[in-house]
């Protein structure tokens, strides 16, 4: 439709996550009036973050080093592993400061219509680092939906022989929200792992 | 929040029109899983846009060359001259092969509020163009918004000294429309725009 490189750029910028053709275009224009040194400088992040990060060798975390800044920090708690789907999650956990231990990061979820199965996740590794005798509780923070729980089952089965705790983040109703607008499947967890409030 | 590269990309990615800081983060990882060959386009395309692509020297429309690919073709009416914000407009306009005639950028909209006055767009070269004897009709096609209407009343009172014919793009209902739900400016636009349906 446009010119040759303009026409380029809308390509490339549509295959990205979420940009649709409207906003590929957008951005596109954007790009074409803004400053020269801008987006000289949004091209080179590109290219660094591709040459620079890659995933840390112990976790599986981004990092720009051998291990991440997590695997590195040695006031971690060595006894309990939190294992996530991806670096993000990481980094979501992170915000709420309520882990100090370390992490693994599996590398997505089981989804076998997308032909993902346990091979294709960083589970072996995982298993590897379990035999650190320090290790005392796994936690299992893989995403609250069908891929997710069924990767968390699988994880749950595999290390269940290893004598170490496995546990799963609490399913029930988000803090703030109205218990009118909660479906009902997150209602019924909510009633299943209902606490006790008095003794 | 993440170490250094991704950051920056982050930071970068949000720049962006439309992108916010949750989009920006998605764009991050996907570029950071993603092929490096891919990735390198992206990259570069942004870079050859920002080389190669400049404006049309005589319409201010995006190209790679001085004239634009309208502006060089000589098949395109030279009697009509059709007066839009962006190059976007052009491209959107010539998708409905409605219009043969030739193009002028203005490069935006009279906005006082964003201190957009006439001097900042490309409205002394549309006059210059406008001193050829062949132009019979100047179409003002700016957006119908009130910077848009804004801009085409200072045209037509510019233009209206010089003798040749000036016209608005029609404002009504969208055509598949409701009734039901056109807004009451655009509903009053219809109704004073109405045409007779009998000879």
């Amino acid at each position: 439709m446009y010119e040759g490189a303009v026409q380029d750029l809308i390509d490339e910028l549509g295959r990205l996550p979420g940009i649709g053709p409207k906003s590929a275009q957008r951005i596109a224009f954007h790009i074409l009036e803004a400053d020269k040194d801008d987006m000289q400088r949004l091209a080179e992040s590109i290219q660094t973050v591709k040459d620079k990060v890659h995933f840390c060798e112990v976790c599986f975390n981004v990092t720009e080093q051998d291990r991440c800044a997590i695997c590195r920090d040695d006031r971690r708690d060595e006894t309990v592993l939190c294992v996530v789907e991806e670096s993000k999650d990481v980094m979501v956990i992170e915000r709420t400061r309520s882990f100090r231990g370390k992490y693994h990061v599996l590398g997505g979820s089981i989804n076998p219509m997308a032909g993902i199965g346990p091979e294709q996740l960083h589970i072996r590794e995982l298993l590897t680092r379990l035999s650190d005798d320090r290790l005392q509780e796994v936690i299992i923070a893989t995403d609250p939906n069908l891929e997710g729980e069924a990767t968390a089952t699988y994880l749950a089965r595999t290390l269940k022989t290893l004598g170490i705790q496995v546990t799963r983040l609490a399913s029930g109703l988000p803090v703030g929200g109205d218990l009118e607008y909660a479906d009902e499947v997150t209602l019924g967890r909510a009633f299943e792992g209902r606490r006790s409030l008095i003794g």
